[in-house]
């Protein structure tokens, strides 16, 4: 029976956490076994964030987490290929511009949360993700799509740790180490995965405000980028980048390497107010090296291949689709309806992109694919041997015309 | 009565032809008066592309016309005001990325033929556009919906002048003066604007191949531009720009300093495969260099001004309203329907954006408004003194997951 | 400051209560003054539900209301031409078929109770929506949109009377007078107003029953409606109707007049199951005699009047006007934009519509306006005299053709 | 290569003629013979339109087409499978109310042309469809389509036999046998399939005046269905019918049959002025029993199995949809991918309508399916054991509400 989780009815016995290893979950996971006395299952993800995961696995055992309890994996290729690129075949930008990079690893974090607890026969999962961002619904969301019984623990809704003082008190309490920067409070918060890193909060919560140089973090200063272009290849099949510079690699080794692109030319730096799916507006950071890149030269390819009618109907089924993965509804019947559409206007997307980058620019500056769709012969300034007959035209907007003509009639008549 | 004018029953006797005095436009000239023994009408327009009109009024003399039949009008203002912003209060981008420079500059010029045609009881307008582009349709769609029973001649889709050769030929049987670096042929045709310019055609006909240095003629190239980052700030009223740097000017005057500003620092070129409405897919270089600017600095005030239903529903918008301006469409009841609805979001579009321009970039750094929806106490990481209550979360988690829970409860039982 | 109202920090002092005067808004008006401490004031509407309003107040005055802070208001007028027609100009149906009557009647009670809060310094108002259906959410979302500092108390959210035994005792412990009929269970649930009744839960839950023939009140069965069909018109200007057989009738007038048509005829009965805003499906019974009629005659005026651009534009808005509607949020900027796009749509739509009404049905058989966009002269079988040149349709088809013939090389090309 | 065809550089040497086997098409037929001198294949195909096809063959062999030139086919289980129920998947409705009929029909037949000319290696197609309609744009979409290089020949648009005396001389002239009833001009236009009739032109053009009765030739007039109304229940699987009244049928099996039950009930008439896509509007008469009742029932057991989500995504894809079958891009990369989106939602709508069939309406009065996601459990007006937590829609309202609290702000602060 689907129960409303608000307030679990029974305690759960088993909890699967969603461990960085960091203070803060770590803080979580000694909350879980005290307030709830259960048995906590962690799980840490390598998406690309960067950071070693071992250092969780000791932490863990440190906390008493049992061995056979501690889930490390690294999940890097699976995000690429079944997350980050299927969104991007949608070049899907929320709200104009933002790259969903923090939204799309939510649902594969829930879904592994979710398998693990089947495996060890957990009844809850748990997330560090406050009361009062976009995280927790996608958490959620995605587990509950995949697990209707499942019931989620949301520390920061609940406890009343909600101070710094309060946490590092709890911490000292039960035995949990505080490294000597986490002392302090950070000036800003991070996510970071393989696709984005993203900065909020705090020093950044003025937007009149520019962001202070040091909260970039994964790319040069445009200023100090090398002052000489760069030109790469990028090789699209089916809508997905194959290859760089002719070198065909896996989806998580692509992304890696346009990332280090990205990085050294200053790509993909992003200040936005954006507007959460809980109601207000935030400001964030991000930097989206490799993806920025992607977007563009993904364009850049669909542009020769992919038929206007279906571009057409692409872009403007785009902002639902980017809102859907923004707020959280991953696996939901019309994301799955969307992707469908999309995924099927990805077949002839397959060709090269030629790309400057310069100075915190992508650009395309060359595309060509045997699926091209682009027709020298008709386009022509030159005489095109009969492919095109120019009085075409004049039916062609006499009829598109006659419509108009309709209305002007009337409104001269009745006005 | 509303007649087919694919073949005009009674030859015209007086036609409007917009005029730019230039090779192409005088030849049609000539060729109206001999093949249709009419009187011509001359319309010569500033719509900022950096010529100098006089001359074409001087040209026109030679070729006959009467001072009385010459016009030429400096309709900058107009141009902005009434066609420019309205457009970039929708954000609108053809195909993600193309600002629709020529697009918009259209139907302007089409309702001054018409109106000029009503002043002189002219029955025809004629204007110089191929017939493989977009552009016969823009001019046309617009006459006709502003005078369905105009007549429109389009000398291109007419004549059997196809060859530069024979075009020649005819200039000089016609006394038609040819300035010497036209008698060569252009390596590339140019449109261009206040708004843009754009390059198309010959040594651009391979979308594969970089667009030559020379193309470009609206902005540095981002390598020559400055090496250190300018910063300006943009001021908006109702979503349109009003102000830079604290100087209030004209919509002309501020989109001519936007051009500047983005001239000097290499920005708003983009080198594009488009899909055309008559069909084929056309390469263009585009240089918007202001409006570049102007894109990105509206959606940063839209960002703290503007609610999130509002924004999502004009995102979801803007591709529709995009291909209409881009296929002709703008005086048709359903651009005026989206205009409506566009512009009643920009009601409290107001307040000011900082933008870092730098070696093709321009950057939306900061952002503040008396109209902000932007509420720190709300977002803060800080606590918030009440303004959020954190356990709401749990609620709207749960009713938005109940029906992805029920389709899980379902997808279980059945399968 | 606005703050979240989940617990209101200081208990209100005075609210304004929605009261019917029946059973169950008697004992909220007691249970706030008992729970609350507060000084109540009612306000009572007439929206068309065909009760009379003047026994809710000695109901009121009998349990201890002030005559002062006793609201009974006519609104059936406003509700009409201010919500019912703007939205049938969308011809609004959620989820294909359902005309919203229960939910355009929401935002007019919530604006007329935070106006009334306004007037006497109430800091609350109150409700007697239940928490599992969307009528709590149309109430609140609208107060708050129009007052964001108001407080909203539900009881039925908040209460332990959860049981008909309990609400019966509390009635009773207060000296609430019940009713001989409302002793017993209703076998359903109703709501009714100008526009609709609509019947649901209890006999109706399984929806592979049919719904019992004496749900149905506002209408008779189809079989039991006169043999002999009757013919009407409607005449309509700018969308919205104001007479009927040629006589001249204010909305709530024409809108009466159209439901005795629909009554009588047996029009108007809707069996749906329908999504609920949180989250499960139920099952409703509606009967919209009136407004069933209206519908069609609306699309029928729109088919001569209304461009094919500006109707399909608005049939691919209408989904989500409809959705937003029927959510609750009709005091958000994304209706108001798409009513601006709705309303100047509606420019012409002015003629006069014939209907055929026979036992459930309503089938437009004629129209005719003054602001006709359809041309006999075109569509005609006979020789239209040059109105329209066929050969212009090879063209037309030829460009349009275009694209699909690139794919198709392409197709063979590649494959 | 692809070339324009509006003028045929080469004549065509095999053209493969849609033939009914009446008078206009043998016009057509000999035309092709005498103006093109080439040898004529012609395709006569059953799409359910009820007329024997044998005497076509016979008609077709005495204008001298070889036996082996001579394609009789029955198309009617293709037809229903694998065009109409894919339609009706997306609950298609042509502004708003058209079944389109007409329109879904030509692709199929265009498609048999292309194959049946590959087959003989004929260069071309012809079509009897008028240059004043959709038809011909359907058909000629669909070919090129289908093979880029097919000539298409539209003697209605080339000849000179605009008017029916010239069209009856013509006959005359080459031994054409004229059937009597053919010698006067029909009072209007007929097309028929196993979907729908419709009927235009002549005695329908002034759409103020009710079309006659005789019209009306598929379906009793509801004044003379039974008195009595009839229950039937409609079996679905992934939102096809596949069984009525526990009796499996084959697709155009049970077409039939419900366009039998509709045509004993007079269900199904339309009078309709709609938007061609040629740019006038025209009024239709249109008559599809079975696809009424079809669309009703779809949405039926659609309204108890599939998500809301789902469901809304499809209503706001709808329009598009059916303008894209209306103007014939059946055959379009954009229309598949719709189709993509459409199919993946109709995985779980499966179950049983029951419907009730009375004078001209079909009305769902109960459904049911394994697959439902209806959940009395949280539906219920009774306790419902916790399934459903009231007070989370307090958290769900208090989210929803922000945006509109923080507008409502705003808008109080600077007005």
């Amino acid at each position: 029976m689907i129960s409303s989780n608000t307030a679990p009815q029974a305690a759960p016995k088993k909890v699967v956490l969603a461990y960085s290893g960091g203070l803060d979950t770590s803080i979580i996971l000694k909350w879980l076994q005290t307030e709830y006395d259960c048995e906590v299952i962690t799980f840490t993800a390598d998406l690309g964030q960067g950071e070693e995961l071992e250092p969780a696995r000791a932490k863990a055992e440190m906390l008493g987490i049992k061995p056979e309890n501690i889930h490390i994996e690294d999940l890097r290729e699976e995000f690429v290929r079944d997350y980050v690129f299927p969104m991007f075949r949608a070049n899907a930008q929320y709200e104009g511009l933002y790259l969903l990079g923090t939204s799309i690893a939510r649902p594969l974090i829930s879904k592994r949360l979710v398998e693990i607890a089947a495996q060890h026969g957990a009844d809850a999962v748990s997330h560090g993700a406050t009361g009062k961002g976009n995280d927790q619904v996608r958490f959620e969301l995605a587990a509950y799509a995949l697990n209707p019984e499942i019931v989620v623990i949301a520390p920061w809704r609940e406890w009343d740790l909600g101070s710094r003082t309060k946490l590092l008190e709890f911490a000292e309490q039960n035995q949990i180490p505080i490294a000597k920067d986490k002392r302090g409070e950070a000036p800003f918060s991070v996510d970071a995965n393989l696709l984005h890193t993203s900065s909020e909060g705090k020093v950044l919560e003025d937007p009149a405000e520019d962001a202070p140089d040091y909260v970039y973090q994964r790319s040069v200063h445009p200023e100090d980028a090398p002052d000489t272009p760069e030109y790469i290849e990028i090789e699209f099949e089916k809508g997905d980048p194959v290859a760089i510079n002719g070198e065909k690699m896996s989806p998580a080794t692509i992304l890696t390497e346009l990332n280090e692109y990205g990085r050294k030319h200053g790509i993909g730096r992003l200040d936005l107010v954006e507007g959460r799916y809980v109601g207000m507006k935030s400001r964030g950071i991000y930097e989206t090296p490799g993806g920025t890149i992607l977007l563009d030269a993904h364009r850049g390819i669909e542009s020769i291949t992919m038929d206007r009618g279906a571009m057409h109907l692409k872009d403007e089924l785009m902002p639902k689709y980017a809102e859907l993965i923004y707020n959280g509804y991953w696996f939901s019947p019309e994301r799955e309806m969307l992707q469908a559409a999309i995924d099927l206007s990805q077949e002839h997307v397959t060709g090269t992109v030629r790309m400057k980058l310069y100075k915190g620019l992508a650009r395309v500056v060359g595309r060509w694919s045997d699926h091209s769709l682009y027709s020298e012969e008709h386009v022509t300034f030159e005489e095109d041997m009969g492919a095109y007959d120019q009085t075409d035209a004049a039916g062609f907007i006499q009829l598109n015309a006659l419509r108009l003509k309709l209305i002007a009639m009337r409104n001269k008549r009745v006005k």
